[in-house]
């Protein structure tokens, strides 16, 4: 009885290591969560019968414990991992630590999504003083045996131990001059020896103790160090810049080696089962003869294309075929494979599903669906809604192209086409994109601590590094023009200047680079709007057969009111008329207003200001005819009108011929504590209802010019920041009042519907939503303001702090971005449903940032919403969001 | 069935009069909402026998109805005035306007609240040139003939045609010149007939027509001008100074007129039938002989004690006192009533319930409870909890008024003890006030335009009037300090001085009235606190028995505590910390902190600012021994703590030996645009830990050194700006480590309870209040911040606006002020039952400024909060408050 009871009381024993291999395999391509992608996907191709060396993986769920209990081994770990190595020694009949048939492996993190910011490999782990001559003997060859085992010295020091890479390079380049080499594949076998005392020294001196020697105390090393790369400042930054949350680590595959470089019937390669950046389904991607995957991918060596592999081995390359045909049918998607060619016998090393274009993602969406592989439904889910944007951004027109110079030509890593100052680091990029400059961040190659520069960068240039490179893979994921591999350039990232064909350019020196194409060109090349293909087009058309919510744009101007509907935006959903006073003599009419001690002096400048904010108007109601155009009232506050500084103050002051003092004062009096509280939005109605009377009086004007032109003008009058239904009922009136006195002053004989709404933007106002519907025939949620007041954020004053939170985890995501659930999605929740009990089939939409992120997006699908209104570039996105909303 | 159907169409006719007298009484004391409560209380003493001249009331609902139409006269109402005045000559024999024996009627305002604001009345009317004749016959007195007749001239000129007062004073002056005399009284029957002529004249000069001869058209012309009275800005500003909303209008009242200026055995009075002052029980009131009512009232003959009436007519002096004893058994409550006599003949004018000071208040609730008049609930529910205030007031030390130079005295109108400037006009008042000035607003009398000034200056000082007065009546409502009568003063407006025995003070003179005493003095006169009456302290055990929330105080000193201890605090439920680092040295190392650029010099300064705290805190638990004290961590942003004018900041820098450069740049950094929204409140603690490591040391160090003096400290700590459940879960986190650490260091060995809560500020909070009470003790409302966020009001901003839109009656009151029930209370009621829903029980209290108000102490008890926390003056209001909450 005892004992059953301290069975019973024993915790359920989390499996520790899951092994894969021919005689054994204990994960598939469903355990993604526990496996890690790589993990998941080696234990599936080896469970389909491809060939993968034998290996095993820790789950994330020891990453997760080894933080559970302060950064320490989970208890029974050590004897797990021992006991996996014996079943890969069963598997390749090889002996860990052996000098005579020593099995080599490799150590690689592998979280449950793909993380291109944590790259901490170390391969040919298990190489001792002695497993070193026991490789040696197995494959005959000194050199191999002494240049893998410098390998793993120097990947250990680097990535386990934390050394400095630069300290291996320079024993490296002492040997390489005593022997009276330059390359490093110059140097002999004792050369490389000598090489690899150097490191150990170098090991010694600079973590304090020597290289282990006993292979498994390497390999517990090993995984330790993919355990705490989990945490890296680096790889923390790469989540958050690609919203990746609610992971409880990385798992850790233990692989056994195989060797690329094991001579010129040896390689390795990377490739993509469809080409990522256009689509095509052509199998597309890089190898290396002679050399180890790690070089591939680090772009230190330019690789061919595959494509050229039929001339070095056909076997292989039809062997690859096969092996595309077999995973895309199995993935029924495209597929990012990493392969090794050992002595002429092909390895899979990896597979996942390959990241790719926003141009790819539709191609190969579409074309799947017609090849049967996957239905309309899921290719609209497949689509990350997010990337649409990239079809929209502009490339430059060959034309103009012509009228520039063209210096080199890179590859073409990312499309898009961007313009910009030369910045040579990451924290230059990062500190003058913030000063508001646009930069290009040119690099020999990057690398996981350039993230946050590449992130600030309009654009990426790299001298060395193929379409796989770091620089290629992350700006493609993020939509970022990149073009790579540039090799003319001659990078002096210390003087900041780099070299082409002979001319120097610096800092202040303006490139252009074209990521469509790889082309490098001196100066501003304009630009012009992308061309969408059929593709796209078929996917926007299944997804408006799918969504139930509308979507509109938030457009200040005909131009951009054009555009939208151009990517099929079905109406305005909010115009603001504030920008519309800045331009000319307005401003000076507008500050006249202001600075106006007398109601009548007020209308006076009202009355200069009207035909502009009506001709306005006409433009956009022409340009989005047929179309609803919802018109924002003046919104902030005053002071924001007025110049602060003397300067400006006296020119205003001569301009309209009263004193500066009088200006000085009222821009004093005018001043406010907290301007998101204060005295803007239809408070400003309230107390100077002159100036609604005049935005009034100028839309019912346009209207009425459409209407006599036959254009079909449809506006909506929207009241800012409501908060009392009071404030609502009497604005509502004197808006009324106005269209009625406009009307019978026009003499206009029609019927004009133009109805009047709210924007639910103030907290109270989303929770006595039900008494401000009494007077409301639309609400427009105002998220940007609504989340402000919230949460008690100032946009504007949240850097000292909200960065902070994101990096302790205390927010998950920046609420400005993505609209938070918990929160202000409450609000929503409640503002909508208090609406419609008083109205029933109120119409309600959102015209904050939200509107055009997708997960925000299935928000408000969910909440029945009846339309989104985002920026005209996000307006694909929004459409397809809205379907893929439907959809789950 | 044709009539049949019309009659079930045709709507209930409202009724538009209802008369009173001994033939016929249509009202009672019940229908104060439609009779007004004079009206009302007209026809009750009717009912029950007392002599009242007889009359109408139009009721409130004509006044809606009227205002309802845009301002013209319900149909009808014509027709039903002549009618009910049919009845009124019916009663008294009279006819209106008959040259034999002529009706004549006054006209009164009268709503179902009693407003002083509104004090639009006619008397006389009735009379014209030939009706004039008519009532000189009857009486056979010519001179009291014309005297009336110039008299409604005059107040119908004045109040229904809003002429200039002025217009006839000047007539009149002529009149007395030319025949010689100086005073009214001293103008014979034909000055008083030219007076007539004059005015009418006068009259018809501003006026644009004839004074009307039709005494119809002169009733309906005042009762017009009664509705309209109901929307002047000074009624409006009354209504809403005195918080009073939901009336539907003013009601009208038409009643016989009698005459108290019928010669001497004529009179009239006003009386409250207990001291309004002091609760007394003892009639208590003045009178005048051979005048008019509004005499009395407008102050203009300074009155004599009714006790001296015995004097005059003892008979009349009983007839009173038994009616006194009526109306208080009737009404079971002291009553405010006016009578007049005419030629011997006692006629009742109006009853109503008297306002009171808060002593008599409280006096008068617990003697009519002993007198077994009213139980102890109706008690508690009769005193105004907010007035309570008042008996908390400071007065003046008999020591110290013997220090000052006595410079006369006046009637001790309304308590209390006031020092300040003189200010000679209502605008300076406000204006001077405004500015941080304590002024007294000195005037000869004050009338309903002076309300603004009267409600800024910190006491009242009259020269003429009595206790009833204008000022007296307004300054005892509002429990400010006011002596009214001082007739030793001669005030020069237009100068601005007020001379009294011969020497001359102006505006920057500062005197000292004494509300209680009624003594004016030279300088500041040191006060002391009040000393609370046995009746207070029985009101408030009862208050105590019924209610269930705690009461607590907001308090930052031991003196403070102490003080709000003595007022019945049971805790503290708000210490602010920020004030205690102001003093002496500890801004300077608070700056150090701010200024410092790493954190190690942060903790440098830190733990000098420690042991300042942490005595601090030893002084306010010892204050506080054996209740809780709620310390709130730091709040406001850093830059609250720097200097930002250029020589504050060469002070700063010079004191730390560091570049005023250093200190400008820091000064920057840390500028916000919305310093409301910013980095404050628990997000200083998450972004710079140390801040609150430093305070919560301080505040266990206190505890244990407190618990070694054997004094019972019980700290609560309260994280402040909570929005977020993670922050709160870090920072419970580092407190309880903190705590820990702490206790460890000083090695004390006992237990330490320290329940560590937060404040539910930001909206957010309150809608995640479920997910925030996993990491919470209590909860404590700051409806102050919550009320900003809620409505998107910045408090330092809304002057701009909010007076506005109380004047545009967008919002009922302000909502700092008063909670506002739908929108931050529905977050308050969301707040609770998510906190509960987690942890049931959980202890809630609210420690914004709302915690003292009556109204919003009646909405927390509704909710079910288990404490409110407010100043310590509020202390008592907020016992009685939660009493009468219990009650309700």
């Amino acid at each position: 009885m005892a004992s059953t009871r301290k069975s019973t009381r024993k915790p359920k024993r989390t499996k520790q290591t899951y092994c894969w291999g021919a005689l054994k395999t204990e994960g598939n391509a469903t355990h993604k969560e526990l496996l890690g992608g790589k993990g998941a996907n080696l234990a599936e191709m080896t469970n389909i019968g491809l060939p993968v060396p034998p290996g095993f993986t820790i789950p994330t769920s020891m990453c997760a414990a080894y933080y559970d209990e302060g950064g320490k081994f989970p208890t029974g770990l050590d004897k797990s991992i021992v006991k996996a190595i014996k079943q890969v020694e069963k598997e390749t009949g090889k002996t860990f630590g052996s000098q005579s048939n020593p099995l080599l492996v490799s150590v690689r993190s592998g979280a449950a999504v793909s993380m291109p910011g944590m790259m901490d490999t170390v391969l040919n782990l298990g190489l001792t003083d002695e497993a070193v001559l026991g490789l040696i003997e197995l494959t005959g060859n000194e050199r191999f045996g002494w240049d893998a085992y410098r390998r793993l010295i120097n990947m250990f020091g680097d990535v386990v131990m934390g050394m400095d890479h630069e300290s291996f390079e320079h024993e490296f380049s002492i040997v390489k001059k005593k022997h009276g080499v330059k390359l490093d594949t110059e140097l002999s076998a004792e050369g490389l020896k000598e090489v690899c005392q150097r490191y150990k020294r170098a090991y010694r001196k600079h973590v304090g103790e020597d290289f282990p020697q006993d292979p498994t105390k390497q390999l517990t090393l090993a995984v330790e160090a993919v355990f705490k790369s989990w945490n890296t400042s680096r790889a923390k930054s790469y989540r958050q810049i690609n919203d990746i949350t609610g992971l409880q680590g990385t798992a850790v595959n233990v692989q056994a080696m195989v060797f690329g470089n094991m001579g010129r019937d040896s390689g390795t390669g990377v490739a993509f089962t469809r080409n990522p950046s256009t689509g095509v389904d052509k199998f597309f991607g890089e190898f290396l003869i002679d050399a180890q995957g790690e070089d591939v991918v680090a772009g230190i060596r330019t690789p061919k294309p595959v494509s050229q592999m039929t001339r070095w081995n056909k076997r292989i390359f039809n062997e690859l075929l096969k092996i595309k045909k077999i995973l895309e049918k199995h993935y029924r998607d495209m597929q990012d494979i990493e392969f090794t060619i050992e002595r002429g016998k092909l390895w899979m090393l990896q597979t996942r599903t390959g990241k790719r274009t926003a141009a790819a993602a539709v191609k190969m969406a579409v074309d799947m669906v017609r090849s049967r592989l996957i239905a309309r439904d899921e290719a609209l889910l497949r689509i990350p809604a997010g990337d649409l944007v990239q079809l929209l951004l502009p490339s430059f027109t060959t034309k103009s192209k012509k009228d520039v110079k063209m210096l080199t030509k890179g590859l073409p890593a990312s499309p898009g086409a961007s313009t910009g100052t030369l910045a040579f680091s990451a924290e230059d990029a990062v500190a003058r994109s913030e000063s508001g400059e646009n930069v290009l961040l040119v690099r020999k190659e990057t690398s996981p601590e350039d993230i946050d520069g590449m992130h600030h960068a309009v654009g990426i240039l790299t001298s060395t590094g193929g379409m796989t490179s770091h620089a290629a893979v992350v700006a493609r994921g993020w939509g970022k023009c990149c073009v790579a591999g540039a090799s003319a350039l001659h990078i002096n990232a210390a003087r900041k200047t780099v070299t082409i064909e002979g001319k120097t350019y610096g800092e202040k020196d303006v490139l252009s680079i074209d990521g469509g194409t790889g082309e490098v060109m001196l100066g501003k090349v304009e630009r012009h709007e992308p061309k969408l293909s059929g593709d796209f087009e078929t996917i926007m058309k299944w997804a408006d057969q799918k969504r139930r919510m509308k979507v509109r744009t938030n457009a200040d101007s005909p131009a951009d009111a054009a555009r939208a509907r151009g990517f099929g935006a079905e109406g305005i959903g909010l115009t603001r008329t504030e920008h519309m006073f800045f331009e000319g003599d307005r401003i000076l009419a507008m500050r006249q207003m202001i600075l106006a001690e007398t109601k009548e002096l007020r209308e006076e400048a009202l009355a200069r200001l009207m035909p502009y904010q009506r001709d306005d108007f006409v433009g956009i109601f022409t340009a989005m005819k047929g179309c609803p155009v919802t018109v924002r009232l003046l919104d902030p506050p005053l002071h924001e009108f007025l110049p602060h500084d003397a300067a400006g103050q006296k020119d205003v002051a001569k301009a309209m011929g009263i004193k500066v003092a009088t200006v000085k004062r009222r821009v004093q009096q005018l001043h406010e504590f907290n301007p998101m509280l204060g005295h803007r939005g239809c408070r400003l109605a309230v107390t100077y209802p002159e100036i609604l009377v005049m935005q009034v009086t100028a839309i019912v004007q346009a209207m009425i010019k459409c209407k006599k032109k036959r254009i079909d003008a449809k506006p909506e009058i929207m009241i800012p920041l409501v908060g009392i239904q009071e404030e609502l009922k009497t604005l509502r009136q004197l808006t009324a009042d106005t269209i009625k006195a406009v009307v019978k002053k026009e003499g206009y004989k029609g019927k004009l519907n133009i109805p009047i709404g709210t924007m639910i933007e103030i907290p109270r106002a989303a929770i006595v939503s039900d008494q401000i519907a009494e007077y409301a025939d639309f609400f427009s949620f105002g998220t940007n303001d609504l989340t402000q007041l919230t949460y008690g954020f100032s946009r504007d004053d949240i850097n000292s702090f909200l960065p902070h939170y994101i990096d302790d985890a205390i927010l998950e995501r920046d609420p400005f971005q993505t609209i938070d659930v918990d929160g202000v999605g409450a609000l929503v929740k409640r503002g909508v449903e208090g609406g419609r009990q008083t109205k029933k089939g109120l119409k309600i939409g959102i015209c904050g940032e939200h509107g055009g992120d997708p997960k925000s997006v299935e928000f408000c699908n969910t909440v029945g919403l009846d339309y989104v209104s985002c920026s005209p570039f996000r307006v694909p996105t929004a459409r397809l969001a809205a379907a893929q909303a439907e959809l789950r």
